[in-house]
């Protein structure tokens, strides 16, 4: 079988890597260079666009800030999922606000920002604190703004204003600053029959808006049921198919949606080690028309983000229940270069190894991980 | 790291799976073709074996039926692990015997076979019954012959002179039947500093000479003791560097090497879900000199082969637990095309599983299962 991606990145690697088991065999649409090329070695195919749909079985993506002409044409195949409107609910905070309102599912107040006009409602009608959200392009952390005093109002809508100026299409989503004790995901699949299969709510650190660790362990039954209840909620309502990834805030033991992804999810790169199918598989089981896997929780796991780094020392490498997965890229300042998995046969032996690693890593490109490392209890 | 590999098939490119989460590039050496390929994708690469040699870090085989100019050339590099005596070892049983009688580790007693002398004083030493084997090219069953009773000798010199004289490299391993209860095989790996780390002990069942099923269940420790011992033994004799299998005969509890392979094995693909690190990357660490990773058992483990199919039922997919090698390959009567993995929490729920997916297969293209999955208690 053969499955185009739309996007060329790490999640199409490791899509690639996983299907190749099932002989799935991927291609990549680069973006930016508008070639096609093997997701794995990153060579060029030498197939436009247009044939490299007509050549696929499957079309899907692994990341939503692609242009709205392609997604069309894609569309227009008949063969792409999860297809044109949950990508652009994942790249469109305006659209994602919609699509959460009308499945039924919590997420902060917000307001649509796209003049004085609008900023001034926002802030009377919502109150502050707030964080002002780019509707389009923004992801880990970047194009958001928050407002606290009354005072910075006027200096801010200056910043604003000058960043909607750039961009017609743009807008600004307001929401209330939510107050929460922990970023938690849930990753899950769902088929083309309404079947829906989903992991073990995962915990998320974040360093400066990019995600650090996320850790998944034996999990909190009431949290699991409200995830999975808006999961279902939200992935009917698109009549979805493929892996979906929705991040939520937990404030005193509820949750609301901070934002979903339409996508195989960096929180979910643990189930590689840690559950039966990893999400990698499960996108291209849903997608190819396949059984879905279990996602049972094989090993309490975690995963660390590697950062702008393009080594880690090597003697992570004899640490017992590690695994090491590099992207392939050049290291740029920041860049997801790689990321690893840690599993163990219990959750204190989980925190064991995680201090184990994290003895060996360099604090300076590794932060914050000993604070994580407390959660684990 | 960049690691030409001898061998074109489906080891290779299991290796290349398991080796781009460290970022080590595999190109393979397709001995047939005299190509150089990408192993996954099989497109030629373009450079001959002398540039790919020059190219690469570290050189290995998949298999150890290679030229011997090319085992020298690769051996000339100072590359290649584990390198020209091994192979060639694993290659010629006169060799492999050797091997053993130096290595001070037990196999069946034997004669070597190059005239019709020769084939009458190891019937008059050994006795009957007794078992020829080529001692080049012979895997998988072929080349073998065996002689219960002395009015068939005769005969059986007639059919094994042919085969001699159409190589003059050739010769016969006259072994002495082994009436064995059970064939294990043992996979572990050897680094540069002498470092080992073996996986359990996995029990073998042959269907018409080609590897069935493995499971590698909570081990028997003194049979694991033994083959650790003998492991270590052959490993050390041959300053080994890399994964390297060994097959057994047990014999009321006492093992007898059967044949080594100084590679990645088929009994040892049930790692690829069961153990820790799996074969594929832990022959990688061996060879690129990263640190071994751990060789424990996840969880107990079968394999069964998919032998001259190239479709089995979709439902199986939807079994906990289980994972679908297919290796790319077009079909052809009895050639290995894939394999399947199933694992579970104990030994209990293995066989419950065996028994589900057994049920969904059908008995013609794998037969004696049933039998098979009666071992698990």
């Amino acid at each position: 079988m053969k499955v185009l991606v739309l996007g060329a990145g790490q999640l199409a690697r490791m899509m690639s890597l996983a299907g190749a088991p099932l002989n799935i065999s991927i291609s990549a649409y680069d973006v930016n260079s508008d070639a096609i090329v093997h997701p794995l070695t990153q060579q060029q195919l030498g197939t436009g666009l247009t044939k490299a749909i007509a050549d696929a079985d499957v079309v899907t993506a692994e990341f939503e800030h692609i242009p709205l002409p392609v997604l069309a044409l894609c569309q227009a195949s008949g063969k792409f999922f999860p297809g044109e409107t949950a990508i652009k609910a994942g790249g469109d905070r305006r659209l994602e606000k919609q699509l959460l309102d009308s499945a039924g599912v919590r997420s902060a107040a917000y307001h649509i920002v796209n003049n004085e006009a609008d900023f001034k409602q926002a802030i009377q009608q919502l109150g502050l604190p707030l964080v002002f959200k780019s509707a389009l392009a923004g992801y880990d952390g970047k194009g958001q703004w928050r407002l606290k005093q009354p005072e910075q109002a006027a200096a801010l809508w200056q910043d604003i204003a000058a960043f909607l100026a750039t961009d017609q299409q743009q807008a600004i989503v307001a929401e209330q600053f939510i107050p929460f004790q922990r970023e938690l995901s849930l990753i899950g699949a769902r088929n083309a029959k309404g079947q829906l299969q989903v992991y073990p709510v995962t915990e998320n650190h974040h360093v400066n808006g990019v995600l650090s660790v996320s850790l998944a362990v034996a999990g909190n039954e009431s949290l699991q049921q409200q995830a999975q209840q808006m999961f279902s909620a939200v992935a009917n309502q698109l009549n979805y198919v493929g892996v979906l990834a929705i991040e939520f805030f937990e404030v005193d033991g509820q949750l609301l949606v901070n934002e979903i992804a339409p996508r195989v999810h960096n929180s979910g790169h643990w189930t590689q080690q840690g559950a039966d199918v990893c999400q990698f598989e499960q996108h291209l089981r849903a997608v190819c028309g396949l059984p879905l896997g279990s996602t049972a929780l094989v090993r309490p796991s975690l995963m660390v983000n590697i950062l702008g780094e393009d080594t880690v020392p090597q003697p992570i490498l004899a640490l017992p229940g590690l695994h090491l997965h590099w992207y392939g890229k050049t290291k740029r300042a920041g860049r997801k270069m790689g990321h690893i998995n840690v599993s163990a046969a219990d959750t204190a032996q989980l925190k064991q190894r995680f201090l184990q690693l994290i003895a060996l890593l360099p604090e300076s490109a590794f932060p914050e991980l000993t604070q994580m490392a407390q959660r684990l209890n």
